[in-house]
């Protein structure tokens, strides 16, 4: 059961913008979906697409701050909010809220991105899918590995319920241009979802010779009648999947279990590839981003 | 110094044709290039695009035969030469030429192309190469790696003049994917080389992560200021190289030296990652296609 409108939250990514108004808890009672991410807001339009989007809840909910995450505390967003250094946990990041210029600065919030740095680490960074990683823990996790798939996966290692290391694997964007633009891309009829071709590019996947000589399987396979060309999509996405995990397990600490959010569709590929490995995978409750921006504002004291 | 004019050889790939008037070891006489690859021409029309380009050879030349290698061989080509199985050596492909319908039947020899097919092995084919591979290796040399960097780099095992096993790597085309389409090329400036960036490149290949990580950290060093705008193209060339290196070399066998044959410059790139593997790196004469040809077609019989 939901409870009463604590907070208005949103996520501000890069293609899309979700709002809601939650309860204390980050449950939805009111939501809306845009296409309006930041690359679709020109610079200076980011107070009036917010007004656009969010305006008819201000006054209905006059007494709930409104507290967002994503990209639109980047450099083009609505107001920078500086990467915060790892480790980083729910207290660094409520510290560091922005607060945009305009005439909503004392009611909108902005949590700030994460990043890998310093001597000898590989940098790295990330914005929103640090709250999203506190909204998939269970509330008293303290150490885990959260993945969470999309075009550029992220694998998140939480220790101490802090984020010790990140990783990000750009898998949904090379899967996008090979199977919308590469020599693959015409052999492949259709993208329905072919299960055995899915796992035969999982199986490649763990194969020697690497990913890119992987990729030409799709080709190969065909050619000699060993694939159809209805399950080269499938296959294709197996073979990114099955490379994405195995790295992504060795940079993680080859953990036994692993806490997936995401889209739930997605999130059933990554369960079975993570199988593969013997990994168990958890797949947390729909709605992580949410719940990870109520944590936020409590800790921020902005709701109780 | 050049001999006498003893066979006509034609490079007819996917993007583009390569025609020559060769002496008997395949020294260029007279040459001629054109963008009409096989994806150029319409189906029916290679008998018209050969007499256009060679056309007035023909004549000039009348006793010398012609023999075509390439995409020319495939089934979207002039005629069909089907894939030889490995191993296979000159004799095998100079057995395998098949001969295109119509009124150059008694005078144009197409070279089959390779595959790698059976129970157990990774499916791969290859059409073009397995003719540069004889003319890249020494006229005595009995084993050897062989590379063929390009848009699909091949990987040749030779052994007793045998191709035994092969693999092609997609490292150009995801390059020219990645380079021109993807979020990273956005922040690119410029294509120039850059020799540290493409250095740094072949580094971050070989530490832990995967390639779909490695690719990020063309954004993520550049975001933290660690590598420049114009050093990013060829960041990115080092991370792709340097991967497909790696997993060549383990297909291969680990071999101390490898063959390279292709674009001087692209050669000289695979080199320095070939140094980064303590691997030496013999890069074979320009023309290794037309030497490739003379051989088949002596063996064949066509020239003496």
């Amino acid at each position: 059961m939901s409870g009463k409108a604590a907070f208005i939250g949103i996520d501000w990514g890069t293609s899309n913008l979700r709002a809601a108004v939650l309860d204390g808890d980050g449950a939805v009672l009111r939501a809306v979906a845009r296409p309006l991410g930041v690359l679709a807001v020109a610079a200076g339009r980011f107070e009036a697409v917010f007004e656009d989007v969010v305006g008819p809840w201000l006054g209905e909910f006059a007494a709930c701050p409104v507290v967002a995450c994503g990209m639109v505390g980047s450099r083009q967003g609505w107001c920078e909010a500086p990467y915060l250094p790892c480790p980083c946990d729910e207290p660094a990041l409520a510290a560091g809220l922005v607060h945009p210029p305009g005439r909503y600065a004392g009611r909108v919030s902005i949590v700030p991105g994460a990043m890998v740095a310093g001597v000898g680490r590989a940098p790295d960074v990330m914005r929103g899918e640090e709250v999203q990683v506190f909204g998939a823990l269970a509330p008293d996790a303290e150490d885990a590995v959260v993945c969470l798939p999309g075009t550029h996966s992220k694998w998140v290692v939480v220790r101490g319920r802090s984020i010790e290391h990140f990783a990000t694997h750009m898998t949904g964007e090379v899967f996008e241009l090979l199977g919308r633009h590469s020599i693959l891309a015409k052999l492949m009829e259709g993208e329905a979802f072919d299960a055995s071709g899915f796992r035969a590019g999982l199986a490649r996947a763990r194969e020697p010779g690497g990913l890119l000589h992987h990729l030409f399987s799709v080709r190969a396979l065909n050619l000699v009648g060993r694939l159809p060309g209805t399950a080269l999509h499938a296959f294709l996405s197996g073979v990114l999947l099955g490379h994405e995990v195995a790295a992504g397990l060795v940079l993680s600490g080859s953990p036994l279990e692993v806490v997936l959010a995401g889209r739930p569709e997605l999130c059933g590929l990554y369960r079975e590839a993570l199988a593969d490995h013997d990994v168990a995978a958890v797949v947390a409750d729909d709605g992580a981003s949410f719940r990870g921006l109520a944590r936020v504002a409590r800790r921020a004291g902005l709701i109780s």
